[in-house]
């Protein structure tokens, strides 16, 4: 059998197990996750040598240290992602949940009742703790799933997918549950985007490219996201000590994921007073500023290498590093149409302690993520409460933000009469 | 300019206008719907003459009386669309909803707030009224709309828009939010399916033919239905007085629509009793019932010109038409095979006295809307309390069912802090 018909068969089974998890109550779903979880903790020999001969490969093959370092697993990276499963598995149940319930004048009561979606696909980047955090999420949420990640990590997911499968059967579930691909030939990938009758919604996550030719070519449901050009905006009113530590916080303690900060917005009425106070902080991390005109002249010639002229596709451009745009705006109308025209409706802020102005942000700003008075970097579905996520939505259709288990569900509506007919 | 440049500034300009709609307030939306429905009370003589128009040329194409039915306007149907668009006004706002609010540990405010999806278009069969409702719903939700009716209603919905602008302009709303494309040509419908940047939600209404298209095609959003084999179950604990009535009604009140009843599926415990008096029911209609072996043998030999032996593509067909499929079933199990099967994910319901077999058939049959002892014909927005409807989905993405005002919004996270940052 070549890969196209295995693939499509890997679907059908994840389709037909999908009809059997429905149904399964709250306490076997959660028993399998606390196999998987124990599992991760007990079993991870076979997963760190796997996980050694990936980083192994990877690393003659001259791959970046950043892309190293999510593709490896070490002990402790295990313990973590068994934390993270049981913290899925402490979640409320979504499925089942009677999201509304009402009675009519006929007195039919309606009842609008989540359910899963049935299978929920994924191609994602070379990071094996995406593989556990997918498989918890989705049968949390009464879903099968059908996994393709890196090429990269091939040897890895494969040993975690056993482990997964072995902790299934403990916990009488079947194993095509957890569906995974293990041939990196990448026409599949094309046989994938076909599978709308296998397939209920498809992630994509990883590189632009990539997902871009998803969601262009998918002919099932598609959630796209993780492209963030994230803007923080520093107002007239802002506190210049508070604007400094969350703009640090947005630009630093992550840079090269999608809820970093990219460009700084200043109130040129407080630009004097606040630029330098932010660029000291970020100076302090060795973030390069590429700055307007206007910020340039405040920050003054003496600034260091660190600060230089802005190029104009500096706005609108995700850095994914130590690097932050900064601009001085004239008013909260012109942060307003600069995060209209530059950002990716992911994830924006506003610093000002005049609740007006920070009403007006929150409500105009069409994004993800709106904040006030806090770091961008709070999207993301742990940080909510979510346990974890499949990936952050950019999308404005079925979810967006973060996608946690409530987000891999839809709904039916059930009704209950006496015989009432329709007049 | 030619049409399809013209198409696309139309999906331009609702665009525009869809971000004022997002902020108008409540009152604003409804004071624009509570003028159209003024105007259809009273402004019904240019309507009516364009429509007269339309069903003239229509009749003159030997068009069907069903279609041409549906097409028609009188004076009644103009007060019924009025007090159908004052219905929806009469709904509670769903713009700026809080979903869901709650707050972290470190402090942080989170806010789930629904907001509208932008643009929804729509391409739609020739019935004019619809043209109300979508303006309706969308205004209702903040969005902008982008219209494509049935080209034997040009001149009816050119006259209804026309009204619909007045309206929306002396109630201060810019007449770009209700955009038509008063061009019939065929070619544009593939303009419109690549105008991912200027429609956020695309609702095909009318033959499956169009439908399979645009959801194979549309590089947006869509939702499609519109389709529905519907099945009801005559349980073993069925009341064959309340079967009956209920089978009447959902076969034979409104034949030609998507909630009618296609299949009786009746257990061979309760087929003796139960089948010769629902077909005595649909006899008094002329129902045509098309039956299985068993069925036919229990009607007997003389049960009339009408019921016929079923053929094999009987089963999964929806026959819009006063014809039903009519087969006998050992068990409850059976039904759910035969519905998972033929179904068409619609309406499904049941027909019994036993609790527990009506909590399974809710719980395992996969479908918008299940019904327990009542008729599938209240799948419908009106009925569900929406006011009216764009559509009926029976997709599982984004929105299931009756498609009102709330499933024409999406939602953003608000987040509130005083300083957060993460750690």
């Amino acid at each position: 059998m070549n890969s196209a018909d295995h693939l499509r068969q890997q679907g059908a089974a994840a389709q037909a197990a999908s009809a059997l998890l429905a149904r399964l109550p709250t306490e076997t779903r959660n028993h399998a996750l606390e196999n998987i979880a124990h599992s991760l903790e007990t079993e991870q020999g076979p997963i760190l040598d796997a996980n050694a001969a990936d980083y192994r490969d990877a690393q003659a093959d001259g791959i970046n240290d950043a892309f190293l370092d999510r593709l490896l697993l070490t002990s402790e990276r295990l313990n973590d992602m068994a934390v993270d499963v049981r913290r899925v598995a402490a979640l409320q149940d979504p499925v089942g949940e009677v999201i509304e319930a009402f009675t009519l004048e006929n007195g039919l009561d309606v009842e609008k009742r989540r359910i899963p979606l049935g299978v929920i696909a994924s191609i994602y980047e070379s990071r094996p703790n995406v593989t556990t955090d997918i498989v918890a999420l989705a049968l949390k949420s009464g879903n099968a799933c059908l996994l393709r990640g890196g090429k990269e990590t091939l040897r890895s997911n494969t040993a975690l997918v056993a482990l997964i499968h072995r902790a299934l059967g403990e916990a009488g579930l079947t194993t095509d549950s957890v569906q995974f691909v293990d041939d990196t030939d990448r026409t599949l990938v094309d046989v994938m985007l076909q599978m709308k009758d296998e397939i209920n919604l498809l992630v994509p996550r990883g590189g632009s490219g990539l997902i871009n030719f998803v969601a262009e070519n998918a002919t099932m449901p598609v959630l796209t996201g993780g492209v963030g050009v994230c803007h923080t905006y520093v107002d007239r009113d802002a506190d210049s000590e508070m604007a400094a530590s969350i703009v640090y916080n947005a630009k630093v303690q992550r840079p090269t994921v999608c809820n970093a900060l990219d460009t700084v917005l200043v109130h040129s009425e407080v630009a004097g007073r606040c630029l330098p106070t932010i660029a000291n902080r970020l100076h302090e991390a060795g973030v390069e500023m590429r700055c307007d005109h206007r910020a340039l002249t405040i920050l003054g010639p003496d600034s260091g290498p660190n600060t230089i002229p802005a190029q104009p596709d500096d706005w609108g451009r995700e850095f994914l590093a130590l690097i932050a745009a900064i601009k001085v705006v004239d008013s909260l109308d012109d942060a307003l149409d600069h995060i209209q025209t530059y950002g990716s409706g992911h994830s924006e802020a506003i610093i000002t302690q005049d609740g007006d102005a920070a009403e007006r942000f929150l409500n105009e700003v069409d994004a993800a993520a709106v904040y006030h008075n806090t770091s961008t970097r709070f999207t993301d579905g742990a940080q909510f409460g979510f346990g974890s996520e499949v990936g952050i939505s950019t999308d404005k259709f079925h979810a967006r933000g973060p996608l946690g288990v409530r987000e891999l569900t839809s709904y039916k509506w059930i009704v209950r009469g006496n015989g009432q007919i329709r007049g």
